[in-house]
């Protein structure tokens, strides 16, 4: 299984980016939507997304459970696209904001993520269908400092996400106005 | 006629950099600021840059009919820089921000700058003295999500521009530093 | 002495970067770290990462008079990292906050920073053992643009400031998600 890191700025074409490149595997294909449909204009955007996507593509909708998730469908689909990894780790955070043990939490579901896609690549598995996971991810750092002192954490963690994944990953690219620059590549 | 896009942070030295690209083109050249003198050290600082600018140099401060303005202008220029796009999508929202039908109006402008770039570059208008021109914008996707909701229709809408732009774009370039790394080149 | 200049955003892994480049050389190190240990959490993360850095390394904290360090230090180390630049422009200009001639008390520092490192560069000072200095900074310009004008005053220093360090380094390195990309190398 490869693995492809797909980071970029807002709006900055990632996800079409990692959709195009999905596209030109056949076979079925899963796409891990991580935001959540709080509110109208947003279920319109989701149900737009899923209806730009060909027959080829389930979505599914998970905000937390991703490891989870992606353990239970890659026996199903041969592509895997989680989208976005920024919008989970923000939806972890808001869900562990009012628990005593706010970084274990945190740290754990980042662990197990790690070890759900180690377990995917691993050779002992290799009964499992997924050939190409895209994961998608913002770059957040590089603006000012918040002055919130939750976004901070959140910067601080997204970005050592994004660094933990893309040394694991086999080729990351940075997306900037839609144009992907290949920053790493397959050994 | 060569559309060059140039794309960078705050003080990355985007301009500077399309500005020293441009003074190798001979023949008469325009500058268009989309940026307004509010006070007056935005007024210093716009004449100072155009001080800096040579006697092949006209400035134009246009900080919303920018499609209609390139129009007028491109029998006369073979050089044409606007700085910045960004600044030019906020100035346009600002202009409606008070007004019902916001998207639309901004979509139909954005659609002339479109068309505009276009009837430039089609064989048909080659009479026009066009024969490059510089865009430059800034890349705001960078940061966290920001808590204000007009900045994040902002930040979507620059976002969204960047990418169309780069796309119809013969090259791009990504400014860090001063350094510019060409990201997109001809074909 | 090689200048290499290291930029990224945050937690971009910017820093651990230019440990790993910098341990590659043999011999005393200097690490000037301009964060300040205002409370616990910082101090115990200061100390985890001067722990983390081997028996070669020394450890300065300075906040800010950088330039008077690097010229006293550099006759005793062979390799010196600054980090980070953006925080050193944050302190100066907490520290002149106050005053009326703000501009150009910031400006005179950085003007005795760019001197220090001429003065260790000029061939009439080989007698000085650095032979190669890292300064690490913080891309801060991609975001939006900030409500807070102290915000926008130092995102435009730390720009403006990063394309003159960027000019004078002998190379510099863009990072994101761990990853460096080389933007520009020894002539």
């Amino acid at each position: 299984m490869k693995i492809t890191f797909v980071i970029g700025g807002a709006r900055s074409g990632k996800s079409s980016f990692a959709m195009k490149e999905a596209e030109k595997i056949s076979g079925p294909k899963a796409y891990i939507a991580t935001a959540q449909a709080l509110d109208d204009e947003m279920k319109e955007r989701i149900r737009k997304h899923k209806d730009g996507r060909g027959a080829d593509w389930d979505t599914f909708e998970e905000p937390l459970n991703v490891a989870d998730l992606i353990s239970e469908i890659s026996s199903k689909y041969g592509v895997i696209i989680l989208d976005c990894l920024t919008l989970w780790v923000s939806n972890l955070m808001i869900r562990i904001q009012n628990t005593e043990y706010r970084t274990q939490t945190e740290d754990k579901d980042i662990g197990i993520l790690f070890e759900t896609l180690q377990k995917i690549n691993h050779p002992l598995h290799i009964t499992h269908n997924v050939s190409r996971i895209f994961i998608v991810s913002n770059e957040v750092g590089m603006g000012i400092v918040p002055e919130n002192e939750m976004a901070r954490r959140f910067r601080d963690l997204a970005g050592m996400l994004n660094q933990k994944i893309a040394e694991t990953a086999d080729e990351v690219y940075l997306v900037t106005a839609g144009i992907p620059i290949k920053i790493k590549s397959e050994k």
